[in-house]
């Protein structure tokens, strides 16, 4: 399992990015999702400033490093995977759908930490330019490739998503089991209503359907076990039933208060 | 498992969307996973021919639905499903983590699968604006809530992903799973309500409770919206509905007859 820890030895490499409102929908994509380590590889200067979707993403630009080249950007990484749209290109790495691939990135992570080794493991996640993806060359260097699982495209074009939107699927994906365990943890379902509280009304159905005439009109819903069933079926939880209650309550009133 | 006939029946529902470019990042993202079907409620004209970001999705554009409110868009819906960043706001709903969402509407859709019941079964997934999600009265039409798991915010505001990059991580999840898994055991569970027979089951309780001065007696617990909810968590049948619906029109014929 990811810990905040292991988050921060995942590094996102962007390819000759060329959107700056892109740059910037995945750095407030890693920001959501936790990750900090942001890495540019461009030929040109990267013009943060204008990376102007990133709201609450400041911190992941404000410490993001520029390289020349792939091979700069990843030096430090003791795995480097690669992502692509598959399509067309004969891949010449192993591809992994991105669940799988999370797992082995999960388990590369896990291992690096029980060894003894003194090297930082860190983990690179490439990804290309929003026309062309990775070229062969920047390929060259991932150690294997991940792909997003798409709708086929009629046309088999290669389909390719947003950037912003596929660096957000990809982080989801790594950290789902990790933080959906930590919610879950604080979710506080409401208690199902008690057996006794369900017979208590019930009974008061009984009444009302008794007393405003519809058994008299409708004998065959008004037998107690399917009006019993029909209840259950409401699959009440515990606070909701007082106030069915006190809905009930008053309908009896009313009716009895009405008078023949 | 989700199949294609099933994701045509999972219905995208944009509320009070604000930037164009949003609206055709979502538009290309259910491209991407083989989603058709976008509603978008607004109170003024949806400028569509700017949701410029939209590659590849001048389909899903070209087929959106407008609709003037929230209930009109989830009519059809027989599960309705609200997206949320959690955050300070008090939930009054069951409030589900995606990945566990997700299985719950894989469920839904494979139970309704296999019913004999002739309503086409839909479910809605409704995404509130960029600034501030969905209502309390927007919230009101769902049966639950789901939420992205997220990093903490430091200041504990709660965070809030980009639109286009929140759909695509949802839609992802629900897709996530189609290949390589095994079709489950049928089910013979009945068919869910529809949201439309919910809503006429909330309005003649909202009658009952009017005309038993139960209002008067608990007015904070005759709140509309709140009364919505209360029925929503009833999980009611397409069966069911008639039943209750029946019995309601008794009594409020029997609480008018006996007169003041």
């Amino acid at each position: 399992m990811l810990n905040e820890e292991m988050l921060d030895r995942i590094v996102i490499v962007l390819v000759r990015a060329r959107n700056p409102n892109n740059i910037g929908a995945v750095a407030r994509a890693m920001h959501d999702f936790g990750f900090g380590r942001l890495r540019v590889v461009n030929e040109y200067p990267v013009p943060f400033e204008a990376a102007k979707s990133a709201v609450d993403a400041s911190e992941v630009l404000a410490r993001a490093e520029i390289f020349g080249s792939v091979a700069e950007a990843v030096a430090d990484c003791t795995l480097v995977v690669g992502t692509t749209a598959v399509g067309e290109r004969v891949l010449q790495h192993p591809l992994h759908v991105l669940h799988e691939a999370s797992a082995r990135i999960e388990d590369e992570l896990g291992q690096s930490e029980d060894s003894e080794d003194s090297i930082t493991p860190r983990i690179a996640l490439i990804f290309g330019s929003e026309k062309t993806g990775l070229s062969n060359d920047e390929l060259s260097h991932c150690n294997w490739l991940l792909t997003i699982p798409m709708q086929e495209q009629e046309d088999l074009r290669h389909p390719s998503m947003n950037l912003g939107q596929a660096v957000a699927v990809c982080l989801y994906e790594l950290v789902r089991n990790v933080r959906g365990r930590e919610l879950r943890g604080r979710s506080t379902a409401p208690a199902a209503a008690s057996a006794a509280e369900m017979e208590r009304l019930t009974q008061f159905w009984m009444q009302v359907m008794e007393q405003t005439g519809y058994t008299r009109h409708h004998p065959a819903n008004s037998d107690e076990a399917q009006v019993r069933r029909l209840v259950l079926r409401m699959g009440l939880t515990a606070t909701d039933v007082p106030v069915w209650m006190g809905v009930l309550k008053q309908v009896l009133w009313k009716v009895r208060a009405g008078g023949e």
